[in-house]
């Protein structure tokens, strides 16, 4: 019986444990950020899975009856469970990796298991652990959830790329936040109300930096790049965030950030005003062409899909051989808990697919 | 070593030939109306694979030199030469179907061999032959380019069944040469005008009632509808084509219905403006939802990704539990015999790695 890990207990991990129950995978262990939960017999029952979803949801530690719990301090530790569930499983084991960790790439390298993650960090890194993690053994390897969710992009790029599709240009928006400051700024709000507006709705990071700086874009971009073979580094992707230096976490607090804000709006204005004059719209969007990978704003065609997105949505167009002039457009809600962690589930069952 | 079986050599079977020789699958025979070529130690070479489509394209016979010719007159001849190449691959046989043919379906299954298929023959016809083909074992079933030629829609669909994702409704425009015709009704053609420049450009059949009667995209509708587990056959669809049953086949001839074509001019104007007057624009859609398939005229909200597509491109919406209001939207070309081989040779790739 094939074994599958679970790292991560927050509301995306909360949500596969929830999702997984209904189907035929079976789950051996349970980690957060402390300790992992190892199964007694090498499965969790649904019960057992619905009950430590709901205790870590209330707050309380990773325990349930008839489990052991395992401390687990770094990433030797977290390697040296995963071992022994992929060797009390005979061999299979699948890691859904839902954590923001550091620590759980490397682990799961030296593990040699199976993973499927919506965890960035161990694709964005550097790229010899993508090396090892991805390329080495593409049977052994998933990441959907780590670009749009659970929109099919990474599906789609590896049957392109393993097809010899060539790929040419890949663009997309993969920032809910930023496409919702997007559609305001189209609609004539200033800058300032509208990430206001995105703050108080709960759509920004408390620091709505985290979010206008593209630094998570960049990460997607790079996530893009890789998986068409290219050997970037995060070094390697220019991003032009949404506010200048002097205004970083580094200079100023949350609320100076916020207060300093309507200094940009009439520059930001006058972009969105240049761009309608010539039919375009902005967006802040990622660029995967000609080797190399470029994020921030961009003036687009309104009458392109990307042009015509509204909201929250991400997209992703992709010009290749078989897309030469019009794209081949994925799009819908890019975020979302329940949506991540399904993305994670298809690899899941893919991966038990291709291993079974 | 795994055998590949291409059944058929038109214009997608062709250009799966050559696709394939760039990749580490082996072609064991190749398969036109005809006859069986049989590789003589169960595989082509890239350069016979070549040679084979270029005499194929020259309107030669099917031949090439160190190969086996057996002549295939039914189901039951290709069944014998399917277990014969499955039975010389040590069992592990994917079959390509690049036919238009009824007979492949069944010889496919009485054969046990897993398929990838881009003829919509073999999963339109009988529920039983659908479900031996596959429901019975999914692992041995791809047919991404039955539907949006190599855009990932069935994929994204099996995707999110597998991962429990409840489906509530599919809607999508999968005729480009329909699409074509929409967006000049949209500019304000008339339809006898548009349907005229449509087949001047090739991009209808020779008798342009094979589109506009909406068969194929209803044959469309009822595999994404299987595809979700509904058990309905090809009567289950209800179909409105674009012209009355009085200028079917079976009362003129293609002139005679271009001749008659006008006459239905002013009643489709009508329509578009009232759908213009309204926000909205007219497509031919395939709904897929509440348990029925309808296919037919719609008019839909001209600020939706459907209410936007635009010429020959297909796109496919879906509303589903992670997206319950803005949908999961592909878009992209649906046709080409490029992108139709793509779409076959992703989904052997898929079967390869399933069966290594």
């Amino acid at each position: 019986m094939p074994a599958v890990v679970i790292l991560g207990c927050g509301g995306v991990g909360r949500a596969l444990l929830k999702q997984i129950a209904a189907t035929k995978l079976t789950v051996a262990a349970v980690c957060d950020s402390k300790n992992a939960l190892v199964a007694a017999n090498g499965a969790f029952t649904a019960a057992q899975l619905s009950a430590i979803a709901e205790a870590k949801a209330a707050g309380k530690p990773l325990a349930v009856e008839g489990a052991t719990v395992v401390p687990v301090t770094d990433s030797a530790g977290l390697a040296a469970v995963l071992k022994q569930c992929k060797e009390a499983a005979g061999g299979k084991c699948f890691v859904a990796d839902c954590t923001a960790s550091d620590a759980t790439g490397p682990a799961m390298a030296e593990a040699g298991v199976a993973v499927a993650l919506a965890n960035k960090k161990p694709v964005t890194s550097s790229i010899d652990l993508y090396n090892k993690l991805a390329l080495e053994n593409p049977r052994n390897f998933r990441n959907e959830s780590t670009v749009g969710a659970g929109l099919p992009v990474m599906a789609m790029l590896r049957r392109m790329v393993t097809s010899g599709d060539p790929i040419s240009r890949v663009a997309g928006c993969f920032s809910g936040t930023l496409g919702f400051v997007m559609s305001g700024l189209e609609a004539g709000k200033k800058l300032s109300d509208v990430v206001a507006e995105a703050k108080s709705l709960g759509y920004t990071e408390p620091d709505p930096r985290e979010d206008l700086s593209g630094m998570d874009v960049a990460r997607k971009a790079l996530i893009i790049a890789r998986s068409m073979g290219w050997k970037l580094e995060m070094d390697d992707v220019k991003v032009e965030g949404m506010y200048p230096p002097e205004m970083g976490q580094d200079k100023m607090s949350v609320d100076e950030f916020m207060a300093a804000l309507p200094s940009l709006d009439a520059d930001m204005a006058g972009k969105a005003q240049a761009a309608a004059a010539d039919g375009k719209v902005l967006r802040f969007a990622a660029v995967v062409a000609d080797g190399k990978c470029l994020v921030g704003l961009q003036s687009v065609p309104k009458n392109t899909a990307m042009g015509a997105l509204q909201g929250t949505d991400n997209i992703v167009e992709v010009i290749s051989s078989c897309y030469p002039v019009s794209p081949l457009v994925i799009q819908g809600a890019g975020a979302g808990t329940e949506t991540t962690a399904s993305g994670v589930l298809a690899d899941l069952l893919e991966l038990a697919d291709i291993h079974a």
